[in-house]
């Protein structure tokens, strides 16, 4: 740590308590429009929350675009502040406006589009994931602008609206948009921590692949009674073909499916915080944590090792009571989490090779793999951006920042590295107790607070590194 | 074959021609009926049916009871006609007027419950199952009535209303019901024909036993990149756990399983015909028949083995598209088709153990077995019944019976049989083509109007035979 320099954030804590019933106005409004992105005739509500989102942005003198995707989808967000110099770094912020459906609605307490505040915590859909999140990276733009008159680094946005079902627009734009997006960092502000209290940056994510496959085994539905002995039964052929799929141990069994993991390397396991509470976890969620390879530890399951997971099954019938019958066709889906350097068209590939390999003569095989694949990623500790961010959740939470990782994916940030060229950061301040993608999904405050401090610290930290001292290009993926 | 006794065929022929228009309007109004037992408001139409039946019957000159069933399910129509003097033996005919829903209705080109007339065959919801069969029976009583003036021998008639929906109200009915079920011979008049030019007389049919396996992981749905690799999956659980219930040469691996299976008889493989066309049963089903034990014959598979099918599977994510959910429980539907001395509960109890010993740790396994289980029932082909029958097809077919098995099961028939005490035969006029519980269900007329001569004879032929001649009880089953 070198001497102390100017800090913004008792001028930034001022303007949030003098502020607070206008910034929570606006927070509640962006909030309100049910930008459902997974259902089309919300499709006005996703215009109106961007055209929101613009005049917000333009408000505080952004140059802001509304980048068409195809398909009459809802719009990029693309927003730029690039007045700092050209000595000064570049950041690219991504967020998301869209939002995941709000079923079952019966189950709200109160309505998903009318935020209500209980106990310190707003209660909205998106109320975290990801408006809370993208309202406070705005919230401490505006609050830096309004006290210093002028930001201290360059600022690009990226805030688009289909994160939550795959980000195909976003993703069929970037090569034509490379250039707008270049920039020296970016963070991708959609991640969170372990506990409230504890900061935390996240160090990597996994990839993701998913799959529909199909079996059949023959024209129409047969009377399990008159034909049980005889018709082969696509079910039995779906649970022995998903049950080949890993061994005893929890090893994935298909072939060359761990050729590209990497095992971590020592300086991220001493980086890392791998720290697992058992009882917590049973507590939390009811599970016990027997999923993944038993010569694994939990976390280093859920961050650093592949999954290969059934998310869905279906065949028969399935309704109350009992109809003997044995079904024409039945159906899963697979998705897999991706680490190292795992190809998701290669893994693809394998497993379908695998099963259809394992499937008993007579019996049809069809496997669709979907779109919004995408590699893992994992940033370098030593990156300057994940000093600065770390400095700056360190400043605002009192204790030091821990390093981690997320199981989960967010398949676009590969790309948006790639596109960006920079330095990636994954950062957030949501916890698992939010309820993201559930009924009653709340934010709590005091977080949101704390982010519009992290991000006025931030990249006040940022331009305090003039762009040639930076250390090193930080993600390995982004190295491909 | 001793010589040739009087026969009523060419009597019975002239009055099925003479009352074409009469009769087909009584069959017409009895297929209006949509007595649905599976839906609760089809409670009117039902009783409205059955009374029906009850006015026919009385108009014969039957003496008629409607048995009410526990919890106000459907009455069973209970009608006598015996007349025919101490010395003739009593049969008792098991038919229901219960039918299948008609769903999906917009598969059906005329509506299930108008019937309409169309090559020969008459299309509606219950045209062969059960009405057309239970039709054809009333018919035979009242063309013979209508001859004679007398029937051949004494006629107990149990038409139920339940079946479809598991036969619980006639099964709980039975204990004290025994003494007004007692008589010489049952015959079941709800089974088929391999084929349209071939008589046949049924000597088996399996017994059944169905169950819902739930497992349950979590307490609630959990996200499969956040918790990937550290929660159990529960469908992985539950294909691994199904899986393990066969083995690659198809036999059931339940510890116990074929203790109760006896290998068939000499004479009954003599007896029976196990012709099996793959072409034929490719070209009707799209099926290849691999499923059941590997070194068995396809239809000694169907007839003379246990099975056990997964009829339904269903957990996490099923829709359109996809979702990153590692599901809080997962369920399948498992029945058994049961042969020789195989006992339901103590099959029940040896796949439960299974289950339970094949669930990972941290999977809480839930088993129901359900209502409705049966045995198996096993006639000999010896019996004076299957004489009188198989007779009776073969004079009116023209050519030889054959005798066959059916895989499918009626759980009840194996208790009426042990109510009644005497010889039990499974005869009946359906072919797989009737697209029974499907839509455009129907029924040849020439197949019904076989089915009136059929019965006429058949009654005719065991008044031939003195009670005391008869050769030997029927069933294994029954002798338990």
């Amino acid at each position: 740590m070198g001497p102390s320099l100017p800090s913004c954030l008792a001028e930034i804590k001022y303007l949030i308590e003098q502020n607070r019933e206008e910034w929570l106005k606006e927070y509640y409004t962006f909030l309100s429009f049910p930008s459902i992105s997974s259902e089309t005739h919300f499709q006005v509500s996703l215009l109106n929350c961007a055209n929101w989102v613009v005049d917000y942005l333009k408000t505080l003198g952004f140059e802001v675009e509304l980048w068409p995707t195809e398909q009459d989808g809802p719009p990029v967000i693309y927003a730029t502040h690039l007045k700092a110099g050209a000595d000064k770094p570049t950041l690219l912020i991504y967020n998301h406006y869209d939002v995941q459906p709000a079923d079952p609605l019966n189950e709200w307490k109160t309505d998903p589009f009318q935020p209500s505040l209980r106990d310190g915590s707003v209660y909205a859909r998106g109320a975290q994931d990801n408006k809370g999140q993208c309202f406070y990276v705005l919230q401490a733009l505006k609050f830096y602008l309004k006290q210093y008159s002028r930001l201290p680094i360059n600022i690009k946005l990226c805030i688009e609206g289909e994160e939550e079902i795959g980000s195909a627009g976003l993703s069929r734009l970037l090569p034509t948009k490379a250039e707008a997006l270049k920039a020296d960092y970016l963070a991708v502000v959609d991640l969170g921590l372990r506990d409230s209290q504890v900061p935390a940056v996240t160090l990597g994510i996994r990839g993701i692949l998913t799959m529909d496959v199909e079996v059949q085994g023959s024209d129409n539905d047969l009377h399990s009674g008159s034909h049980g002995g005889i018709a082969i039964n696509p079910i039995h052929a779906l649970v022995a073909m998903l049950a080949s799929l890993r061994d005893a141990s929890g090893k994935i069994t298909v072939n060359g499916f761990y050729d590209d993991v990497e095992e971590m390397s020592l300086e991220e396991r001493s980086s890392v915080s791998f720290y697992f509470d058992l009882a917590d976890y049973q507590k939390l969620t009811g599970a016990y944590p027997g999923g993944g390879e038993k010569d694994k530890t939990a976390l280093e399951r859920a961050w650093a090792r592949p999954t290969l997971e059934i998310n869905g099954i279906n065949g028969g019938y399935t309704g109350k009571g009992f109809k003997t019958v044995i079904p024409a066709k039945a159906s899963a889906k697979i998705s897999c989490r991706l680490v190292s350097q795992q190809d998701p068209k290669k893994i693809g590939r394998l497993i379908e090779h695998h099963l259809n390999e394992a499937a008993p003569q007579g019996i049809q095989v069809r496997i669709t793999i979907h779109q919004g694949q995408g590699r893992a990623i994992r940033v370098s500790p030593k990156s300057q951006l994940v000093a600065s961010f770390s400095e700056a959740f360190q400043e605002v939470f009192g204790v030091p920042c821990e390093f981690i990782f997320e199981g989960a994916s967010i398949p676009i940030v590969p790309e948006l590295g790639m596109a960006c060229g920079g330095e990636v950061i994954l950062i957030g301040l949501g916890l698992t107790t939010d309820l993201i993608h559930a009924p009653n999904e709340h934010f709590g405050l005091d977080r949101l607070e704390k982010g519009i401090l992290i991000i006025a610290r931030a990249i006040e930290l940022l331009a305090q590194h003039p762009k040639d001292k930076r250390l090193e290009k930080c993600s390995k993926s982004l190295s491909l």
